[in-house]
């Protein structure tokens, strides 16, 4: 859609128009009393219109399509079989279409002792995909920044404690790469790979990620709005790896004075997602408030939102972590959590409520 | 808290010591290696610490009390009886500290016939607060105002008509005002008085409706963060009016493409705003998402998340109101979604769970 | 401009057709291979979009005019004669469409000494208008509120102080009106009505500033877009009031951790209101930065940015200053500020920049 | 600086100060009337505040101390000779501490014969270093990535082309690096390597280029604030490379309603941060506006609040640039911008101004 400005003379708007016709697209003009509007019709996805923004007499272009196509549910429905997206299969777990699915586990990995311990925790808890990190992104260059970020065979030292806890205790395994040449390493240890916030917009390491084929969770950046969240996805679908779990981690927050929480979750996004979508979304309380004291209330409320799942950063001992221990939960607590949240996804689909 | 820069010298740091104590303020100075702070002790509230900024060696200054005491649970605790506060009573209606409480209503009543309808629908739906905006803050000039932005007489009307319902159908009423030559008026009529989002911070107007002494739901500004919603609510205690009922209705959404929702919610504010103040706080999904289709999931999440009540903008008719169709239900969606949340609420509190 | 889901029946295109019909409209529909999108013709601004998002089948509704009409650039070139529009002339004093004014004065009046010793200086240091602030906008319940808050007495004394100020010295005089009791005292002693940021949504307030017809300076809200900022300017316009002197103060911060700033000022916002309506826009460095040794920077580069003038918060001692010492400048500061922004409008144009 | 609740027990303020001494810190203890203070005496970067936060009775944690360290004025003027830091010499040209430098050219390599005809036009407007894109980022995974994006032979030849290029026209090339598999082939090529907003937060491609000692232009990201813009550098600057060129190039724009430029572009951050760090600080006007018609005046008021230089996108025909045309301008406005900086520049320091 392109908006000529109210004093576009004749021969800018027939300029304009040749030049869809040149990059074969189909023109279509609307003379209003006022201005005039050319629709562009092809596929929007191969049109810059910041190209059309350039010539003469246009006022602004408007973008009707969206910028990713394989992800879409309204696109999907046309040419594929809807029956065949939106649930990912990992193990046992089964991601998206039902229950939603708990993944919990420390921040950091810290060593082998911590990690079974949180496992075994997390197990019992109700848990049933382990988390782990290894590579830690951080704002200062002075922070652990995990143990992978030390040499070579401590990263695959600390990716086999998570491995061996995962078979131990049978649950799939997750951890983040932080860049690209982490991922060859971690996909020989892992079930699925993690892209955090901070990497989101990286699309060398979406393409990398992609291509290894494992189930990703791709966690929106804080200062990312959905259709931007959407649209690099895309650059994982586009490597042909559709196993994208997405997740929900908050926005910055906006507003003078003290935050009250780390981060703005957005839970509207959940169903907003939903409905573009037939990617699973989960989301992280954790990180999101960065407070363990609301940990509980956001997790009930993600649920009732309709997320697929959740992410808690869990530790045995909080006061003792490493990494974020102001947002890790006890097993116990975790317990709570897991059994208040499925209850409460057991009443929001009792009947065919008015979803 | 004053921080001095590490180049400040002895005699800038003396001169901000006499300084806090003419104003007959403790100091306590601690001198650390690389530079010194100076804690103030007193009453926080009198000071304005931008006065210290402008002293020579000062670095920043750091404000550790909150700017609100009144509505402040630690402050409440310490010289007044806890039990007093946080149920705010309207009729037979009590919000705050118990199940969550249901306002519906049209966003502008249109005319009589429109809103008892629309009363008789919510009623039989579970609602028990009538709400009907007669005032409208709108963002163009050339849109509807509300019938009260005609006469006086017109906005008599409207409101008479709001009482009418609301005593028909057994619902206190509440509207909002929008300014300050409406405040009496207004009163005269309804139960509650709205403050909307956008006067916020209009200290004149919360003042003015602080001293009607009659209830107040307290909208926070689409900019504003946490701290200041809080302190803006304070200025309506300072009148000696605590019926104070916040609502959360969504902050500004940051990022860059196409919206999905009006506004973000910010729904981890409920549980971070009920640990901060005794004052119930509720949530307005219709004006956060602007989309009908997300309302249920996100009243569903709001009371998961610990709401004390819900604000739902009800139309029989959505295609037909004359404002803010796309973002109404029909009472038969309002009972659905009523129907869920008692649900919900009862799964939370069915145990102490770890919150 | 209505955008059709790709699923919209054709007897779901029909109805909304019928429906822009009906309200007397004309409707262009483009059919793609894809979806359809209907344009809707007509006087825009009466047309409430959200009115056909309920409708079945919609999508989305995308506005293409502005929301405002009046201030606006290329509408006011169809119908009106571009050369009456754009100067404001207050007694000597003209506002835009040439050099720079500089309005300046303390934050706020403290008693009649101050206000004419800052007068004395800010005249001397080449300022042009007297500004002063008696009904302060505050965070806090607590803090000094300005001596209009007090007694209507004390209010018309300050009023009378800075009349006299402004008279003795010849310089216009500026206040804030806080609220719409203040407005008909205000237009009494004042030039120019200052609306803060803070009321800027204010729809009430601006109908009365709107009404005295007294030139206003109209502040834009720290969460407003540049659009929004706009429609709220077209309030005061639809009174028959267009003498509006646009502000930008600063927007809010983003990002996680401290500021360095108070606000975020938007200096590409005043080319960019330059290009969208022919009112004059200033800007205020002290409220933005909220830093007295970022002014002189920040006052140069908003002349660079094309501003029309700059209101700089002065008073002869900062540190002694009730309201935002901090960000004050004495009079000295300030002669070198009006001198290097003067210098800098020449240089910009000496010749026929490429603007 | 940690805040103990107003109900912390004795036992717990015992327990923070002993945990304080267990890691070798010193506690500084204040006893308020309401609450106590502990102060944590040490090498700030090391304590890792967010594990006191986890212990009973603590309500927050402040930090003072900023959480970088070699790149701040403040912290290298104790231990380092200042004289040594803030001019960066790339071949003949030195950034920061005088002149604005001006860097020009595509936004993408389209091809040899446009890169040689912008570099001439670039140089003759007085431009002194060369831009042009060859791995570029992009929102959509279906635009044109740049030519690095293909095989490996055509990024090395496009290199080659920037190189050729600046060696014909004297002038120092600088590219941007999206990845970090790119680091090492474009460190063959170039005098200066870019690091984009979107990858401001990957610590990993910021220790790669920083080891790789080659001056480091490096982008603000338009969702961060400047304490974390500067934490990030540190990561640079800790693999000992002090040669980064700090890059303001827009954050993310908030309110409602359209945006009238692409990002918002805080120019009041280049005084900011030239007071915090004594690394140069240059602006990018044409990411942060996305307007060709704002680009003069936004590249004046840079440089009057102070710039160290400038970075803007050339075509030698906009209209027909492959990315970014609506942005960028012709070597005759160019011509322009530079000498009206040129002037600007001189204007404010012909005299020892109240800077």
């Amino acid at each position: 859609m392109i908006i000529m400005s109210s004093e576009a003379t004749k021969e800018q708007i027939e300029n304009v128009i040749n030049e869809i016709k040149r990059l074969r697209l189909k023109a279509d003009l609307s003379r209003g009393d006022f201005r005039s509007v050319i629709g562009v019709v092809g596929d929007e996805r191969k049109i810059d219109f910041s190209h059309f923004e350039a010539l003469p007499g246009v006022k602004e272009t408007l973008r009707i399509e969206t910028p990713y196509k394989l992800i879409s549910r309204e696109f999907s429905r046309l040419s594929e079989d809807p029956a065949k997206h939106g649930v990912i299969e990992v193990r046992d777990v089964k991601i998206g279409g039902g229950e939603p699915v708990f993944i919990a586990g420390p921040c950091a990995v810290e060593n082998k002792g911590q990690l079974l311990k949180i496992a075994e925790g997390a197990k019992k808890a109700g848990a049933q995909i382990l988390r782990g990190g290894i590579f830690k992104p951080r704002s200062s260059a002075y922070s652990f920044q995990g143990l992978g970020s030390g040499s070579q065979e401590e990263a695959q030292e600390a990716l086999s404690w998570l491995r061996e806890a995962g078979d131990k205790y049978e649950m799939p395994v997750i951890t983040e790469a932080r860049g690209e040449s982490q991922i060859d390493l971690i996909a020989e240890y892992v079930d699925i790979i993690q892209i955090g916030a901070r990497n989101m917009y990286d699309q060398d390491l979406l393409g990398k990620v992609g291509r290894t084929g494992k189930p990703v969770v791709f966690k929106r950046h804080f200062g990312a709005g959905i259709e931007e969240f959407l649209s690099f996805a895309e650059y994982i679908a586009v490597e042909g790896n559709r196993n994208i779990i997405l997740c929900e981690r908050g926005i910055i927050p906006i507003g003078k004075g003290k935050s009250f929480t780390r981060y703005t979750l957005d839970l509207a996004s959940v169903p907003a997602i939903e409905k573009e979508t037939y990617l699973p979304i989960i989301v992280d309380p954790s990180h999101a408030t960065g407070r363990r004291d609301l940990i509980f209330s956001m997790s009930c409320a993600a649920v009732a939102a309709g997320a697929s799942g959740l992410m808690i950063e869990t530790h045995h001992n909080p006061a003792e972590a490493l990494v974020d221990g102001p947002q890790s939960v006890t097993p116990d607590e975790l317990k709570d959590i897991i059994d208040a949240c499925r209850r409460i996804y057991k009443e929001i689909h009792r009947k065919p409520a008015g979803k």
